[in-house]
């Protein structure tokens, strides 16, 4: 079965393997791309991990993740960009296609949505001319609008690209199935996208129903109701030649089944929905 | 404490009270103002519970809920539409002052939302000659993006104000302020919907952080992280001048309390918000 164009997000295996399990495994399945996390690269090491992912000529599709700018404080907000321009670095160092950005939900206490999505314009904005002189480009990740509160206040394609266009180069998007399927204005926003060569990543998995956690319940593609053809159509039509990175955060049923199952399942729904 | 404009939608006390005690309750608080579910007017009869509403002078500012209009085959669809003649023959005979529409999710088996949208707008225009004979408003109300699949196809006031614009006079939006508060385009939509005159009910509750369930697990007005007070001023800006109608399904917190004590906390809440 087709493996070519398949990226595999490493936290789909988190609870099985370690970086380098899941990176032999990804290549014993004759995968060529992953995307991993950045507790999992500080579990075995930067250097380590940068040469278990080159030994295995893995391409790396995104680095997961930097971002996180809202914060209550202005000490907070400044630790936060220091740590992501160390993300910015490490995803270098990884040979990373993008450092994908998850911005941050409401700072502790807060109300004031307007007030955290200028804090992430802002975190945004510094650590640009770093992530400039690394040439490492930023995928903003538009979130899933439930998780707007806690995780990113930035919660819809347009809204992602509104940010990108007053950045300027070097700000893109991480596009993920599960965050935008539902967004009634979805195709024009990912001709837009296309148009001005800002989709950096394209990640997939499938919305379950019924769900059952807000975070760890994301389906195998193909278990859910997301038409993933017609969206990876779209994304193709837009210009994005990638691969497609499979993304499952999934307690109770994914990660408690064997790693190997676990990406066999998703070779084989991969080639059921490019 | 005020309790002019604070309207109590009774699924807020369901588990508690029929809806002859919740009105009367409401009453005993000094309430002037109810939304209905149908299952409760139907334990009751219709009739009956036009009277009691009617003989505590209860203003009606909604009644829940008209819409589910996806369905797989022409059959369900066809009977959705009679039922939908039926719940505004029932919204008219308790002198409510609109009917909420819920407008359904995807079709059982189906991954195309483009296809559930054009059900919901056919669907929309076959009752709307009903509706406009029984001068009854029609509120579409928007709901979060994470009921897409389940519930409603249509998950913003800027789409929802599309439909509205499309069908003509007697259709406007049942805004909720848990469905809409994190959406980036709500002030411009809000605005929108003011000049069009298409706010026809504004129902309140929080958005709790963790959210532990995705539809029973609303909080009550400051327990959460949505601004009201900055979304009621925009509402009331707009021109709309309607009660706040409080809607919480709760089922590990709200609906275990004694009614009266919920009815009084939604009282002192509402106090804070408005």
């Amino acid at each position: 079965m087709r493996t070519e164009g398949l990226s595999i997000n490493l936290a789909t295996v988190r609870e099985q393997w370690n970086l380098r399990e899941a990176v032999e495994a990804c290549a014993r399945h004759g995968i060529r791309a992953v995307d991993p996390w950045r507790d999992q690269v500080a579990a075995i090491g930067l250097e380590e991990s940068a040469k278990i992912i080159r030994d295995h000529g893995m391409q790396v599709t995104g680095y997961c993740r930097g971002g996180m700018f809202t914060a209550a404080d202005a000490g907070a907000r400044a630790a936060a960009i220091d740590d992501n321009r160390r993300a910015i670095d490490e995803a270098a160092a990884l040979g990373a296609d993008c450092l994908v950005l998850v911005v941050g939900g409401l700072p502790k206490e807060s109300r004031d949505i307007i007030d955290a999505r200028r804090m992430v314009a802002d975190g945004l904005a510094a650590i640009l001319p770093h992530a400039r002189a690394c040439n490492m480009p930023l995928a903003i990740e538009p979130l899933h609008p439930m998780y707007a509160a806690d995780r990113a206040c930035v919660n819809t394609l347009g809204h992602s690209l509104d940010l990108c266009d007053a950045l300027g180069e070097g700000v893109g998007v991480a596009l993920d199935a599960y965050h935008v399927w539902w967004d009634p204005d979805l195709e024009a926003q990912i001709a837009r996208a296309g148009k001005a060569k800002q989709i950096f990543a394209y990640h997939i998995c499938d919305w379950l129903v019924p769900t059952r956690d807000l975070l760890l319940d994301r389906g195998m593609m193909g278990d859910g109701v997301i038409d993933l053809r017609r969206l990876h159509a779209l994304i193709v039509a837009a210009g994005f030649t990638g691969p497609q990175e499979v993304e499952i955060f999934s307690a109770e049923n994914w990660w408690k089944r064997p790693g190997d199952e676990v990406l066999r399942t998703c070779i084989e729904r991969y080639n059921t929905v490019c």
